[in-house]
C-alpha cells in the first residue's frame, strides 16, 4: 500500500493507494468517529461494490445507511443534492455520522458538498473508484454541484478525513474513462513535473493496459503533485492552485457547449490542454516540438486532441461565465515549457482565436 | 461609533455599531474587494433602506446589483437559495464580487450561505437591520437555510469581512421584534455574564423604549460576549459555543411544532430558556428565586414565558431531530446559576417532562 499525506495543518489527511483496499474493514472504520455511516454511491457503482464494501463495514461493527443516486454528470445537480439531504434527515444522520463517497468524481463532488453543508459540516471520506477521481477530484477538498449555466458553480472547499484509492476498482472501468483519468495524470507532468512527463511517455502503454504497478505509481505521483499544490494554496487564492486548471477553461467550454455528458471531463481537459499549448506557442512561449510531444502523448492515451468546432465567439462567450474570471478579464493557464505552467490575464485575443481554429480542425 | 473585534486569526473581522452607519459610504466600500457588489435584501427592508444604501455605495463608485427576496422565515429555504444563485449567475457575479446581506437573520443566514457556496465562497458583508440579527445571528459565521424537517439543517460556517450594525434601522422595527432581539441579549447575561444580566434588570425599560445609548451598549456587550465564545470554539466542536444555544433546543421544537413563522425565533428562545431554567431547577442546580428573576426580566421585555402545550412526547420527538444530538442522546444547555451555563447529556427524562408541563401552563 502506498500512502500520500496532504499537509493542511489541522485538516491534514492521508491518501491510501493499493489493490483491494475496499475489503480492508479496519483501514476504513478507524477513520469513522461513530459506528454509523452513510454511503453515497451511484447506480453504476452500487451493483459492483456496494454490497462488499457495506459488508466489510458491517464486519467492523459499523451500521451502514445506503444512498444510491442515478449515475451521470447530469445528476450532479441541485435536485439530487436536495434528495441526499432529505435522505440524511430521514435517517436522522447526526454531526458525527460520516458520509462516505463511493464512486467517481460526480459522487465525490456531490457527496463532499453534502458533507460540507449538512448540519454545517459532517465527517467525510472519499473512496474514488475511477482513475480520474483517484488522481484528481478526490484530493484537495473541492466539492460542488453544477448549475444549468455552468459547472461547479455552487460548492465549498471541504477536506475529507481520508481518501482510499482502491486500484482494483479500475478493472471494471470502461476504457474511455481510463483515458479520461490519464488526461489529468498527464496534466501534472505538464504543469510542474517534467520528469513525470518523461516517465509517462515511457509508460503510457502499460497505463492504458492497466498494469497495476504502473497505475499505482501514476496515482501516487499525481496525488503527491496535487497535494503539494493544494498545501501551498488550499483555497485557490494565490494563483498556485489555479495551475491545476490547465486546459480546464477551454475544457469547461467544450463540456457546456456540447451539453454535459457527451464529452467526459478528462476528454474535454485533454482537448483543452492542446488549445492552451497552442495559445502558448502562438505567443512564442513554447516550440512546435513541445506541442507535438503533448499531442502525441495524449493520442497514445486514446484521448481526443481535436476540439469541437463551436466557433470562436461561442467559445469566448462560454468562457466568460467561468469561475476563473477576474474584473471582467479571463485568466489563462499557459505553458512556458513541458513541466512549467503559469497564470496570466494578458493573452492576445488573436492567439486564442488562432489556437481555437487550429484545434477545431486538426490534432 | 463602537467597534468590537471578532478574533479568528486570518478570518478576524470588525463589528461596527452606531447610528446612521448605512449612510457612511466609506465605511462599507473600503471592505469591498471590487467596485461591484450584490445586495440581498427582502420585501420589507427594501422599501425602507435599499435606495439610500445603494445610493451611498454608488456615491463611493460601487456598481450595485439588487436582489429582493420575499420576507419571512418560510422563505429561508432551498428554493429561495436557488433563486439567489440563479440571479448571481445571471449577473455574472465573480469570485471578488461581494454579497451584502441587508436585513434580519433570515437575510443574513441565507445570503451568508449563498456567499459561502457561490463559486465555493465569495466575500460577504453583514448589515443586520433587526436587533436579533445585530446581537446574534450576524456575528459568528453561522449560515444556513431551513429544511421542512428542521431549522438550519443545511448550512456552513462562513465568516463575513465586516458586520455593520446601524442602530437607526431599529426605529422601524415592530415592537415584537425588539422583544425577540432582547431574548438573545438576555441570553448572554444568563450563560456567562451575570453583571450584564444585572445591568439588563436595571435598563430593560430603556431598551424596550429604544433608548439609543442603552441599545448601543446592549449590542456591544452582546457582540463582545458572542465574539469571545466564537473565538474559543468557532465550529462548535468543544461544547463552548454550544452554550449559545441555551433555550434553543426547546425553542426550535416550539418553532417547528407550531409551524415556522407563528412564533418569532427570539420569542421561542425566551420560552425555551424558561424551560431550560426549570429543568435546571428540577435537577436541584438552581433555586426558585433565580427562575423567578429570569421569568420577570423576560416578561418585562414583553417576551412570552408560557410555552405552547404540544405534549411532552411531541416535544421530545421534535427535539430528536435537533442538530445537537450525539449518539442518540440529546445534549442540553442548563444553568448552574444566572451567568453560568454548561452542557450535559445526563438529564433525567422526568426533569424535562416536569419543566415542559409546568412551562406550558404558567409563566
Amino acid at each position: 500500500m502506498r500512502t500520500v499525506k496532504v499537509e493542511l495543518a489541522e485538516r491534514s489527511y492521508p491518501i491510501f493507494i493499493g489493490s483491494n483496499l475496499l475489503a480492508d474493514k479496519d483501514l476504513i472504520s478507524r477513520h469513522l468517529p461513530q459506528h454509523r455511516a452513510a454511503i453515497v454511491t451511484d447506480s453504476v457503482v452500487a451493483p459492483l461494490y456496494l454490497d462488499a464494501f457495506a459488508g466489510a463495514l458491517n464486519d467492523a461493527g459499523v451500521e451502514v445507511i445506503r444512498m444510491v443516486i442515478p449515475a451521470g454528470e447530469q445528476h450532479k445537480d441541485w435536485q439530487t443534492l436536495g434528495s441526499v439531504f432529505d435522505s440524511l434527515i430521514a435517517h436522522r444522520c447526526e454531526r458525527k455520522t460520516a458520509l462516505i463517497a463511493l464512486g467517481g468524481g460526480v459522487i465525490g463532488d456531490l457527496t463532499g458538498f453534502a458533507a460540507a453543508t449538512y448540519l454545517r459540516g459532517v465527517p467525510f471520506i472519499q473512496i474514488p473508484t475511477t482513475l480520474l477521481a483517484q488522481v484528481d477530484s478526490s484530493v484537495g477538498g473541492k466539492t460542488a454541484v453544477n448549475h444549468p449555466r455552468g459547472k461547479n458553480l455552487i460548492g465549498a472547499f471541504y477536506q475529507p478525513l481520508a481518501v482510499i484509492a482502491d486500484t482494483a476498482t479500475l478493472a471494471t472501468l470502461p476504457q474511455r474513462e481510463i483515458g479520461a483519468g490519464l488526461a489529468e495524470v498527464i496534466k501534472y507532468g505538464l504543469i510542474r513535473d517534467p520528469a513525470f512527463f518523461s516517465w509517462l511517455e515511457a509508460n503510457i502503454d502499460a497505463l492504458t493496459r492497466r498494469d497495476d504497478d504502473a497505475l499505482g505509481y501514476a496515482i501516487q505521483r499525481s496525488c503527491e503533485n496535487k497535494a503539494e499544490v493544494v498545501a501551498a494554496d488550499e483555497r485557490e487564492e494565490t494563483g498556485i492552485r489555479a495551475q491545476l486548471n490547465l486546459g480546464h477553461t477551454f475544457g469547461h467550454a467544450i463540456e457546456v457547449g456540447t451539453g454535459y455528458g457527451s464529452w467526459l471531463h478528462g476528454e474535454a481537459v485533454a482537448a483543452g490542454m492542446v488549445i492552451a499549448a497552442r495559445v502558448s506557442r502562438h505567443m512564442g512561449l513554447m516550440g512546435d516540438d513541445e506541442v507535438t510531444r503533448i499531442v502525441t502523448l495524449l493520442k497514445r492515451a486514446h484521448l481526443p486532441v481535436v476540439a469541437p468546432d463551436l466557433g470562436v465567439d461561442h467559445y469566448l462567450d462560454l468562457m466568460g461565465l467561468d469561475k476563473k474570471v477576474e474584473g471582467g478579464k479571463i485568466r489563462f493557464i499557459l505553458l512556458r515549457a513541458i513541466g512549467s505552467a503559469f497564470i496570466t490575464a494578458e493573452v492576445p485575443q488573436d492567439a486564442i482565436a488562432a489556437a481555437l481554429v487550429e484545434s477545431a480542425h486538426h490534432g
